[in-house]
């Protein structure tokens, strides 16, 4: 246990004894940070840990107590009607929720190490010059699309479907979600229309096909879910994860991953940009993130680009 | 101050005397909570006061403290090489963020309690006959921004500022960053200029003030907080939550609230934007969130257009 610290348990984890290695990762929104520790065995030689503090949220019925017996209330800025305070509660009502992983193996450490991501601005030259051949170099299997596509898998799990070969697309819950609640409702529109890689390929020539997509997407949800169109966020990534053209749904009250400005284009804006000008998506630069191990990466920076 | 607690400052809000009347929204990802509470005046009738508690985010030099001066550290939890523990640190260790709003308004109280979220298509026109009266015939005051600019408040928290009329802005930390780790780093520059409400006012005569911030900014951050430009997000809101132009810069690795795609706007995409047609925010229909409480609601719903 951890000395001179008389409230541990004889059985746990030796925390005090940790030595932190390093920060694996952290999270300021969320309140966690992941440590790579070691702790000296009997033989003295160290054995890897893995270790995730997470503050806790807080509990309705212990509001008034923090309130009410704080140790400490530090005045930090004061600006008109608002002001800010540090509040230094007793430890009994401010618990950290601490996992251990021990022993841990490099594996282990991998899984939780994050990785550095770094904004691209990419000009309709850089696509063509970098990004494209890059794109085209890669050989990513989109099979698994293509079965969505010809019922060869996943049949029973389409929402809606229009079959038209150019203007069709295939109405489908993402794997992330479960069905099992509305709050956290994604679905993907998948076109039938294959030679769309990406935003950068759309021209006004597939307003149908978006237009499609936008409409009956929304009345496909509407009808099996009760959710109404203007509780949908409706956008694509780009870059996507897979280069076949597909559009996100999710419900606007879930904070689902990647939807935030560097990322994701609502669909509605797509189809106005397009009205405006054609070659929109061909000529604007466009934004995204790229993790410090993705190898397109590599190619920006080789061409002094990133 | 709070009584029975010696550590209290004299000028502080007398937070232990606060009744808390209602949870008015509550996260459990982000661990906080906002309350509506009263006051009692020396005459005995009640203030309201909206109070926000936020748990803060690590820091990693305080970390090794944590692990071994913890009061207490109780196994809840053991499966394999898998365990889990509730650890109580020492007070000074594990503060909790407290923002004050007293007295609060009713509109304050609405502000802050969660409400269903509805998106709104705003075409150009229907900013003209809907939003804008709307927006001018609201009076929230904004003295706090001009207290910024002026050097009458929050003097000494300012990171940066170019002093020009039409093209300057004060760089300054968003009340949500503690400044103690750059996981979350968070700023707001503020134009000078104050007849720029939103995005919908911008024009290519815009363009150098939107420039200064864009390219100002990330190098005051560079050189403050040595963090580089392609690690930040850069964006503004639609609808703001203040009609005074303001940008927001956020740590890319950081999911800020607000930074969805159906709220915000990347600087780089709006210079882009403008470069190629000055009037595009004046005709573009653009799409924001709503809560089911907002006035501005109605107005889009009195005219069929929600």
């Amino acid at each position: 246990g951890a000395q001179g610290n008389g409230g541990s348990d004889g059985d746990s984890f030796p925390l005090a004894e940790l030595r932190v290695r390093k920060v694996l990762r952290e999270s300021a929104r969320d309140k966690t940070i992941f440590l790579h520790g070691q702790v000296n065995g009997v033989s003295g030689d160290g054995t890897d840990a893995v270790v995730i503090l997470e503050k806790t949220p807080f509990q309705e019925e212990n509001i008034s107590d923090l309130l009410k017996r704080h140790t400490k209330l530090q005045l930090q800025m004061t600006n008109d009607i608002y002001s800010t305070y540090l509040l230094y509660p007793p430890p009994q009502l401010n618990e950290i929720k601490t996992t251990v992983v021990y022993p841990a193996t490099e594996k282990h450490l991998q899984k939780y190490l994050r990785q550095e991501v770094y904004l691209i601005r990419e000009t309709g030259e850089d696509y063509k010059n970098i990004s494209l051949p890059f794109i085209q170099s890669q050989s990513f299997s989109i099979q698994w699309v293509y079965n969505i596509l010809e019922k060869k898998a996943e049949a029973d799990r389409i929402i809606y479907e229009n079959p038209n070969p150019s203007d069709g697309f295939v109405l489908i819950p993402d794997f992330k979600w479960n069905q099992k609640q509305l709050d956290d409702l994604y679905l993907i529109a998948i076109s039938h229309h294959r030679e769309i890689k990406s935003l950068r390929d759309l021209t006004s020539e597939h307003l149908p096909l978006l237009r499609n997509i936008l409409e009956e997407g929304k009345g496909a949800i509407l009808k099996h879910f009760a959710v109404a169109g203007s509780q949908l966020r409706i956008y694509l990534h780009y870059q996507p994860s897979y280069y076949h053209l597909h559009v996100h749904f999710t419900a606007l009250s879930y904070d689902a991953p990647g939807c935030s400005v560097e990322r994701a284009h609502l669909l509605s804006d797509v189809i106005d940009n397009l009205e405006l000008d054609s070659q929109y998506y061909q000529k604007r630069a466009l934004t995204f993130p790229l993790r410090a191990d993705e190898a397109l990466l590599k190619k920006f920076q080789e061409a002094g680009k990133a």
